[in-house]
């Protein structure tokens, strides 16, 4: 056996000690595989005290995370942090800065300042390796930027948040509103207090901004996603869903179109006989459409400790081994500056739920603004009869330009007879 | 840009012809990914002249692949030619033993020679990659040596032959018997003139030795993998499996159980919901089940010219990257002989399909064979009556050692009412 791989590990959290525990468990195995051990030396977190499930007597502690960059007995720098700056950004500029390889599971970090980092990594000639910042244990940064390069990617998506997912199977399964599933979720340790940065998109963002850097070369473009999130998917919708053979998940995806680049995080309908559609719970998946390979789905668990650090120790793994390839799989003076497509020429086929007073002539109505949009109509459900009462009118489009799909609803949510703001679901082919 | 990567390929059929094109389509950009082109200069192939859809005139022609190793052009092989033996092992072992890198779609080659060639591989310090030859486009190789490298894999299991998951797909579809969807392959071209290589579940096998040398770090040991196809299986045990709630796969297995390694491939009855069920048609699906990353699922094409062309040629990226990882994931000298678990000593439940006389007693008798063997019945299912007339049969057992079950079956079938011999298929908890 060689020299040792020598890890510092900035942030003992969940993900932390899950580091230290799986080297503690599989370092001997992993030292054969590698030809190369794997030796935590340093570390830095705010409680040295605290019980980790793991011996940490014989390390060094710091109580800044960047003098692990300056510890003469650290070779690669391991960021759990988290945020998108402060200390992250400063451990991430500095062990790049002083030529250490950089691991992190800190999606917001790269999603904002990937380009900067991918730069000074390559500067510097070291790695900067983020599997664990995508979809947990799944090994999807890898599958991208090396197992599927030889092709021309024309779609990634997936299901990156197992909060949002978990909260939408509970939905559909048990038939129970948003608001009351939220809340047991959060009960269980699902959601966190502040469940915002999962139900609004924010976290699926940050990761699809990486799988799209991944996939097309490019800088993240964090800033140019449309995000929407599950707030407003109510029991009825999936319910609605499951009758028009959909299932409703919260996806990112990114394509490359004739615009540009497509990038959205929105609740998507997705065909129940799609794969995707059959990642449940917690779980996530991500799917890519190669021009060589076809489609190829991955699923597994996108979070807690065990996943997360078999993730990060597969990135040490790599360094250990002499891995060299770029961040996001081309050298970070390559990586192109994608023309944006606006979600306003997004071309695709629409669900419209409408709350409407049932009288005579409300379809009409609602028909000839539809008409005037050139919003083709595929299928239209008016169930039950109610005279003069409330009663939902779902229907789904044809491909449609998503300009007149929301100018078509601004108009349609002006109409007399209808009673709340028009709700709109994306339908994904896949 | 540097020193382009050049590449001589053994073999132009399918996957060859596969690889020119992609090279030729996706070039520019895998150039710029890597950093350095990838350049096909010579080749080796019976005609010449054929049309392979690529532009071949400036190509070198070699007459016998072993030239491509002398050649001063050639920078790493391809060896595209098929076969355990023959031209297939002297390219390969020309190659490596000359420190060319090699690169391979040929599964039979490495489930018999991979402990040889990957020493030899070694000892020159050069790669031998071969993530075409399980499983297409699916790259389940990288993810076992690198992506969860950091885990102890306790299962990994596939569908991994597309013709026969085909078959069983569409007999399942359509209620139709084996023979008759074998027929329908075949004139489709989904199965071979001589299909037993594919439904006798031996490429399966070649495939499940590769999987386990790289979960396991062990030899590849084709030879020790216990092997039954699937032409046994019947319309009438699909139809009780459906009842029952599961599908009927053929699956490579293997894990690691206290007797030692188990490493079989053969139908399988696998519950509904497991994700491996919903693995149809001629796709393939891995399931890696890993003690930190728990399970992770991968799907995709598991044949034809462009997953195979994008398997091969991110190898050839790799190699262009500089990736130096041993071929099995643990240096040569270091692929441990694990002790083979018999599977007379498999532990698992079973589904069991009798064609009995209707008459009293049988079910006594049947009963009484099984108690005797320590064999417990978890469910039984009998349909119709029809005295004096043949009737099926079936039931399901608690967890059973495979020698007590064969040992029931073997007295079963000497019963005066049993008709036929009994039927067997393995269950598997997924």
């Amino acid at each position: 056996m060689v020299r040792p791989l020598r890890i510092g590990v900035a942030g003992l959290g969940t993900v932390g000690g899950g580091v230290l525990r799986l080297l503690a468990a599989n370092g001997e195995r992993i030292a054969q595989r590698t030809g190369r051990p794997l030796v935590v030396t340093a570390v830095c977190a705010r409680d040295p005290s605290k019980d980790r499930g793991v011996d940490t007597s014989g390390l060094r502690w710091h109580g800044r995370a960047v003098d692990l960059v300056a510890d003469p007995e650290v070779d690669v720098v391991c960021e759990l942090i988290g945020g998108a700056d402060g200390l992250a950004l400063d451990l991430a500029r500095t062990s790049l800065g002083a030529g250490k390889p950089l691991v992190t599971a800190n999606k917001a970090l790269l999603a904002i300042h990937g380009a900067e980092l991918a730069a000074l990594a390559d500067r510097a000639g070291v790695p900067l390796a983020f599997e664990a910042a995508v979809a947990g244990g799944i090994p999807i940064v890898k599958s991208l930027r090396e197992g599927l390069a030889a092709n021309r990617v024309a779609r990634v998506y997936g299901i990156l948040n197992g909060t949002c997912n978990y909260i939408l199977t509970q939905m559909r399964e048990t038939g129970r509103d948003f608001t009351a599933v939220l809340g047991e979720a959060q009960a269980l340790g699902y959601a966190e207090a502040d469940p915002s940065f999962d139900i609004d998109g924010i976290d699926t963002a940050h990761k699809l901004a990486l799988l799209a850097a991944l996939a097309f070369g490019g800088r993240p473009r964090f800033d140019a996603i449309h995000v929407e999130g599950i707030r407003h998917v109510t029991a009825l919708d999936i319910q609605f869903a499951a009758e028009l053979g959909y299932r409703i998940k919260l996806l990112g995806l990114a394509r490359m179109t004739e615009l540009g680049l497509e990038q959205r995080v929105h609740p998507c309908m997705v065909p129940n006989a799609a794969p995707i559609a059959a990642v449940e719970g917690v779980f996530n998946g991500v799917v890519v459409d190669g021009d060589f390979v076809d489609s190829v789905v991955h699923e597994g668990r996108g979070a807690g400790a065990g996943p997360t650090a078999s993730a990060v120790v597969a990135d040490l793994i790599d360094i250990a081994r002499g891995s060299r390839v770029p961040a996001f799989g081309v050298p970070a003076t390559a990586l192109a500056d994608h023309r944006i497509a606006p979600i306003a020429s997004h071309l695709g086929c629409y669900y419209i739920r409408l709350l409407v007073v049932d009288r005579p002539g409300v379809l009409a109505d609602v028909s000839a603004v539809l008409r005037d949009h050139r919003v083709s109509i595929e299928a239209l459900i008016q169930r039950g009869r109610n005279p003069d009462q409330p009663v939902p009118i779902v229907l789904t489009t044809h491909e449609t330009v998503e300009a007149q799909m929301t100018g078509a609803l601004a108009r349609i949510a002006a109409l007399d007879a209808v009673l709340e703001p028009p709700r709109m679901i994306r339908i994904e082919k896949l």
